[in-house]
């Protein structure tokens, strides 16, 4: 949709995805350094974290489907105007194909919850996801202004590095620094589409000169500061998120602490009865 | 072959290819997740198949070169007209080159059973033939209208990811996610052929313009509903093929477990005695 | 600044990072190979370091933007010339982003000091630093003569293996080979930076013609002449701090060995009373 | 040199250079899964092998610089012509340069065999020679007729994927498969080399019209056939020296058993010694 909230829809959506997965890879962090070495379940909440993050992904990419589809100017499931021998709405159909993988995404994620499915492919999925959604894109650029087209384009950096670094992730897991960098690039793309959307469809002030080169220049230059940006708020976050867990945890392992003191002589004997017999 | 035989040939080719890959490699991933940890030997039908699958693509591939070579119009095994000082059916024997590849990397899938050669060259030769095809197709869409060039280098994107899939996995053994993936480039690949056939070669109906941008935009997009289609149809192969083997299995076992209880005495003994001779 | 001094400045810059770099990792290499296997602490001297080289670094940044932002003809802190309708001197603008990502990697390194960010940030935001100065120089080189614009993207090609280099660097850790690689980058962008500095504005003798081809030709060659100087460069700078460490640490171990041998019965009871407390 | 004797040299340099490495690799491979698990020993042959090959390629290198420079047509060592304000045959100094990267890699072989230099510089400097190959080649066909610049293309696809075969050896080490192909990209790249003199030079019958695309489509054909006779070519010498070795150790072992059983019981009282000794 061609106005500034059809930009900040998908904005708003990636954003929201970013500072998501930011939480939850801490999250994970946090409980995997702070276990003792034997014990490597998955924390209790984290069924449950992956049946919520693939239910939002499923259900956004059906209000997103259904909204390309029904909006007053959509296609309303029309696809070929045999009348006219011409396509209806090509790009409408576009993006319901890019949430429909992101959807495909959701639906193994929640997979991944059931053990069913072999670990990895809710991050191929998502890879995948970015992955079309960048070749969709690559070949929407097509025929613009410059500057329209340039500022597309920056979009496929933050879409590709981060189809990139998801695929890599099916291989190398529980990588703290990949996880968050990934995340970091949703962030970065979602900061992004807000971008376009303030460029192409200001909301005041006067339009932009699309083929002015000092634009273009200065676009590239703006591109890098959403980086900055977009890494200092998941430093941020992880920060202000990992010192909130470990205060409550600590707090809750004072009281553990307290409960082991009364029992511990009793579990010690257990943990001999059990050691006795696994021998 | 311009025609639309010349398309579905190679199109059900990687189809089967695509999915037979899928039952070898669920069968595979079975076998290993059922085993006990200090048995690693392979499966039993494992050389079988091995040598089931060189076979039939060094089959094809004779059949495929042999086609190309002496259909009505083909080049009959000459190669330069000395005459006319020109090269006969150049396509043709590109074609051949091909279907060569595919039947040195069938060659290599007999050797992979003998054990003389090292693991990993039967992928390396199934990459290398996958990037011999798409290295040929690369020039081969020169100097064509722009919907018949576009169609074929998107044909590219499955056969050069395959290409790299294939490459990853002689370092990154027995990876189901991988091994999975490759096997759904090839179902796209041979998906994808048909999607070419009907577009170019149409059965019925009118033909296509073959430069009007919005077709271009509408095949793009139809690619990546081959792709979600082709992740759908190794899904439910998988998990089918997984299933059916998993009630079978269990049936076996509950037999074998029968039998074992009448013979566990004897059998332990005999592993008694066993380990006392290994040390 | 389009001048000798202006890539003179981040020439040398790169230099030292280049020298200081292949230093560092010389150090801890020895460090490594000549602790015996058990211990695997950090040497005593390397958190300093780290401090030194982020404080260096963030220094380096803020002098560097500061200096961008304030020479004479310098934008002095705007960015839109509202009268004009113009962007106020976007090359200082750009100078300054990079030097930002720059600081932003120091400031990671103070950090991974301190043991609070997980390891291989630094490598990553040292990578995104050169991400970020390849990307800018990518977009600056538009429409210039032919050997300036050579030049410059020659320029892009340390950078980019440099930022792969250090990306690789989160996974792979203290691979000597690699990180030796990844200085002799910095020090081949600050060699190429004079050089461009030479040829762009030379300090006496006749100006280049920047359309001639031969000239392209003859940089070309250059670049590979100042990449087999770099790999010399790190080459001795290596062997020399190698040799200096050994000769020093080998006096020192002689005073240990004769402090040892005095105090070695001590030693070892303690040592045996220690073992048998842990167990 | 344009012409064939140009070609036809290092053509038969990289032939050589491709066997002697499959020679090489094959003799490493049986010398690892012939040793017993703990001995894991270079074989005493080894360093002797390093340092030919590394006399080889500084004494080849070293020729080859001094007959681009001093051959009759050659630039003797001037390389700037103050007089015509001109460059002096930098296509001669290009080769040289190409020849200095490969003495670099040579030297670095023979500091493999002493242990100084860390494990894997040897492959990053013959990546790096061929890395720089591929880039002076790269800016080398410039401006040339299409079947001139195509052919000289192709050559770049052998040589960059033998860099990115080198590189990554430098991290996974002693992997046949990955070794073989590096040495088959060798031999592709030398029987390219004799292509390129036969098309560009033909020694007898026409000359090839360099404007055909049909030439252009069989060079990209005939490239795939000499990729299928290297692998061929790798494949037998490797089945060869394999079997040749595999005889003559098996000859020398008869002997060894035969010794063996005269001497076992004293060997395995001594190895009893040797175990309670350890304990």
């Amino acid at each position: 949709m061609a106005n500034f909230g059809g930009h900040a829809i998908p904005g708003s959506f990636f954003l929201l995805l970013g500072f998501w997965l930011t939480v939850k890879y801490i999250l994970q962090h946090y409980w995997r350094t702070s276990q003792p070495k034997g014990r490597q379940i998955m924390p209790p909440f984290s069924k449950r974290m992956h049946y919520l993050e693939g239910g939002c992904l499923i259900f956004g990419a059906f209000v997103g489907i259904m909204v390309e589809q029904f909006v007053v100017d959509g296609p309303h499931a029309h696809l070929y105007d045999t009348a006219n021998h011409s396509w209806v709405k090509l790009m409408n159909w576009q993006h319901g194909t890019m949430y429909l993988f992101f959807g495909i995404s959701g639906s193994n994620c929640r997979q991944h919850a059931s053990k069913l499915v072999p670990v990895g492919v809710d991050r191929l999925s998502l890879s995948l996801a970015l992955f079309v959604e960048g070749f969709l894109f690559y070949y929407h650029v097509h025929m613009r202004p410059p500057l329209d087209a340039h500022i597309h384009s920056l979009l496929l950096v933050p879409v590709f590095i981060g189809a990139a670094c998801f695929m890599v992730e099916v291989f190398i897991k529980d990588n703290i620094v990949l996880e968050l960098f990934g995340a970091c690039m949703f962030i970065l793309q979602g900061s992004w589409f807000y971008q376009i959307g303030f460029v192409l469809y200001p909301l005041r002030g006067p339009v932009w000169d699309l083929k002015m080169h000092n634009n273009i220049m200065f676009i590239t230059m703006c591109f890098c500061w959403h980086l900055a940006v977009a890494l200092l708020l998941v430093a941020c976050t992880s920060s202000f998120v990992w010192f909130t867990v470990k205060r409550f945890s600590e707090k809750g392992q004072d009281i553990e602490i307290g409960m082991r003191n009364t029992s511990s002589k009793t579990s010690s004997q257990k943990a001999l009865l059990e050691e006795s017999d696994e021998e």
